[in-house]
């Protein structure tokens, strides 16, 4: 596929058929977020691919949780109604750990050490690129909280959990998200 | 250009050649930037485009400046002879900036209110990846003091600097630098 096209055609995916997803396509995946940059290309990431049926209920209740609490704090009523069962539903979900000692020169700096997770968030949007040309629908995901995600998924005290990407084939055609004229979002210095 | 060789072909570019970035190319850069996929689609960029001579030099000096402090910090002797010309010579730097209130669900979370900085990632992975796709080299620089890179450029005080893309044609074949087997980085969950 082309990469304009990848770019512009991608859509979030909350909608999955229960479809397995192929380790060969997994790894494909998992190949392309290797390839982002990332400071003095330490490669910060790590990745856990979920396919368990119990882990993925986890998830969903830890992440159900976690909706109810910010209906509450936030008063968005749409919380009250968003459904997260494409959370048990998609076939696979990769969850993307950064590693804070890989974050490059920015460690030095008093309010730096965010480039790992810069470089994790390039890792999964080339896995979003990737899963769309591969077919497949893909949702970045990261409403959980932290500390509980680390326990169901047992990761790494040393590593921080970035997000979750939820990957399957979509169940339907997912709605463009629309944007806005980036040009107004842009100053010259000339 | 195919997505995956898109991907895969990028380099990070420290040498470019003098020719200037025509405006429709830039354009093209910053659309793909666009189509990211940001927390509940709040496309919390924004991008200056520098042009200027003099301001690019004022970016070269900053970072100058946080070189040689970091070798004092780290004492890491490859900054000593880590030049910076590219800063100077690069036809064009965006510079892209993140709102922290279009940061998502997560600005409820004690640990959270970094969505924002993710999606801004994001949308720089498509830059390069555009720009790759437009045969321009580019590299995504971080090293500043966010105060110091606010006043040279003007930021708006309640926007984050996240980073800079030096953009234009290579001056030469960048070195490819090489990537560990992301199956070593990889646990299953089945």
């Amino acid at each position: 596929m082309e990469v304009f096209e990848a770019m512009k055609e991608r859509r979030s995916c909350r909608n999955f058929s229960t479809e397995p997803v192929g380790d060969e396509t997994i790894e494909k995946i998992l190949e392309a977020a290797g390839w982002a940059p990332s400071p003095l290309n330490m490669q910060p990431w790590g990745f856990i691919v979920v396919t368990a049926q119990d882990v993925k209920e986890k998830i969903f209740s830890e992440a159900d949780r976690c909706r109810k609490w910010a209906l509450e704090k936030s008063g968005w009523k749409w919380l009250g109604g968003y459904g997260l069962d494409f959370l048990k539903s998609a076939p696979a979900i990769i969850a993307i750990t950064g590693d804070p000692k890989k974050t490059g020169v920015d460690m030095f700096m008093e309010e730096g050490g965010v480039g790992y997770q810069h470089a994790c968030a390039a890792a999964i949007q080339n896995m979003h690129l990737a899963a769309h040309a591969l077919g497949l629908g893909s949702l970045w995901f990261t409403f959980f909280d932290k500390k509980a995600i680390r326990e169901i998924l047992g990761i790494d005290p040393e590593k921080t959990p970035i997000g979750l990407v939820c990957l399957g084939k979509a169940g339907g055609d997912p709605t463009p998200a629309p944007r806005k004229d980036v040009k107004k979002k842009t100053i010259y210095i000339r």
